[in-house]
């Protein structure tokens, strides 16, 4: 299979995976800046027979974010790949450009090299070597993943709905990988809620407690009673649930003062076993009984689930083994993705990149890994839709 | 006995205790400013026969500090009034200017008034009325007693040793009355010591909760050990010591991190049965077990201490007995004072005017309760010195 290199607005049967990867991180796509990626992959598909819809969804401050559907074929089995083309700001401390591939040996380096611009330009150019897939193929791919995610996959789900898109198995291209291509895929998530709490108390001179109410005796309490709580054992494919107090803030700058105020704000990141309404209420009820007069806010960034291991799984681990050689972990560790959104539709599994350098300074892929996954997702394709 | 105008530098023997308060009102001595109220109360002693040391101690920022020592009469026995000219800033929102004297009624308004420049006109003027007391009668008055108090009494104290000026007594002016004037006489002050724990941690993402050391979950467990602390049940004189946490602070503005530090202060006001290192070893005991690697600070402010009931407060206790009708309770209540360092030189009692509108805006003191408070002092310069 030839190798040629591609351009942007390019139309070939052949497409190298490293050269869309170039092209892709060369847009500066910072969520929820489109950059000019949505319109290359657009360009791209569209290049490949997929039929493409480019939908613009939401208002400043977290819009207007640009999201692609993208389809090629019809009837079952219907197959989607799930991604985004945003990536987090590059900070500040890069040893290159980070909106330019440079490439040193064996690495490229740029935002976004493996969350998850590879893997989207893996998985073009794995499609790319099979023009003739049974069933239907499709693309979700949005623009704000990285974001507060508002406008972005939820938006194409319900485009998808009105269109009557109804895959039956989705794989999401974040990078799973931990140490080695290949050695971990995701079959669900964790589901997180976030809570905040201020405890209203009663100010009063430290030398005169009785007449004040101090909040951080409550806060103490409600403290306590948190990490108390046993929420679950894990089980065979989850970890334990995990409460985590990130931070409790007063500000008082008097030393002879008892504070009036008091706030702690806490993050759960949760398994099958819960719901994030469940522990809400939980928690809630902590707070009502030692701080009664609190205020208490809470959000539920995402419900936990799972995709038992069947089919889905299968044929991606056997597409890994094949390629790699090594047996793919089934995790639901790690944070959240766009798969707590998509999950409802369908089975779904995650599997990409290495995630060593995702987010940081230098963030930087193997070519080899991009081949190799290329040549992973080709596998996948075959044995879904071949 | 006549009651003539005061104005500054006057030499008279009577001596009107509302004007000279008026006149001390007027000089804007916010710690550590001097403002010309040492300089006033220096004239004003010098009249009445007093030789007058005036000390400046200290530098920028919490200097320099006029202070003021004055004594007449010599030999047995030695009674010291002792007080302080420094006033609380105003603050905004006085109905009247806070450095003019402006009166309503019987009420007489200005920062001071009772807190405790009215305390001082009145002593002054009991010792006008007395010309002919026996023994050593002095004034130990500072200009830094609202401040941090370091070029303050301390200074005086060396000052006194240097010069062998040993007090068998000392009155402290403080405004000591809850309800009506004489209701409370302070015997004793509970000691005060602040602590300062910062507890370090280890910063992950809270997904991954195996890889960082949450500090909250560190200052939840040092938090509870301190509540759980059983000081005492307090006794005849003090009431039980207390601890209070005034802060807790953390700063983290993020859902989704694990904090590297998290920061605690706390105060201990304590009575005789404890000294503020012991107190201090107690909670490092308990920060060191909890958290290994924090960082503690601490410092004590004053020491705990009792005059216990005798010569001296029943002299206090008769005096008021005689112009008012109440029996004083003896009383250890309340925040510090400068009886903190002088109670080490010999028995020492607190008396003074309302402290209801002390430290707040529009302080108030009432004209009957400067008279009145004048006239005790004389009952108390008789029966010590007469």
């Amino acid at each position: 299979m030839s190798r040629t290199p591609v351009t942007p607005g390019f139309m070939t049967e052949a497409i190298d995976p490293v050269e869309l990867l170039k092209a892709l991180v060369a847009c500066p796509s910072v969520t929820p800046e489109e950059g000019g990626a949505q319109r290359l992959l657009g360009e791209t598909l569209r290049g490949l027979g997929f039929e493409v819809e480019q939908l613009v969804s939401g208002e400043e401050p977290h819009g207007p974010v640009h999201n692609l559907l993208a389809t090629r074929g019809s009837g079952g089995p219907h197959f989607a790949y799930a991604g985004h083309t945003d990536v987090v700001p590059p900070g500040k401390g890069w040893a290159s450009d980070p909106f330019v591939a440079e490439v040193q040996g064996d690495l490229l380096y740029g935002r976004g090299a493996v969350d998850m611009k590879g893997s989207i330009a893996a998985f073009v150019a794995a499609v790319a070597r099979l023009p003739e897939l049974g069933g239907t193929l499709s693309f979700i791919i949005t623009g704000d993943e990285e974001g507060p995610a508002v406008h972005g996959t939820r938006a194409l789900m319900t485009r998808m709905e009105e269109r009557s898109l109804h895959p039956d198995m989705i794989l999401v291209g974040e990078p799973t990988s931990q140490n080695r291509l290949g050695d971990t895929i995701k079959i669900g998530r964790r589901g997180s809620v976030n809570m905040w709490i201020d405890i209203i108390g009663k100010q009063a001179h430290v030398a005169y407690p009785h007449e004040g109410d101090n909040p951080i005796t409550r806060l103490f309490r409600i403290g306590t009673r948190l990490h108390e709580l046993d929420l679950d054992d894990g089980d065979e494919w989850f970890q334990p649930s995990n409460l985590e107090v990130v931070t409790v803030d007063v500000g008082n700058p008097a030393s002879n003062v008892i504070p009036g105020e008091a706030h702690l704000r806490l993050n759960v990141r949760f398994n099958v076993h819960h719901t994030g309404d469940e522990l809400v209420e939980k928690v809630r009820a902590i707070v009502h009984e030692e701080a009664p007069g609190a205020q208490f806010k809470a959000m539920v960034s995402g419900e936990a689930f799972l995709t038992e291991p069947g089919p889905l799984s299968d044929l991606v681990s056997a597409s890994i083994q094949q390629v790699t050689g090594l047996t793919p972990e089934l995790s639901t560790g790690g944070g959240t993705s766009d798969a707590r959104f998509l999950h409802i539709l369908c089975p779904i599994v995650e599997f990409g990149l290495l995630n060593a350098t995702m987010h940081k300074l230098d963030e930087a892929v193997a070519l080899s890994d991009v081949r190799a996954l290329t040549d992973i997702y080709e596998g996948v394709l075959r044995r879904a839709l071949g």
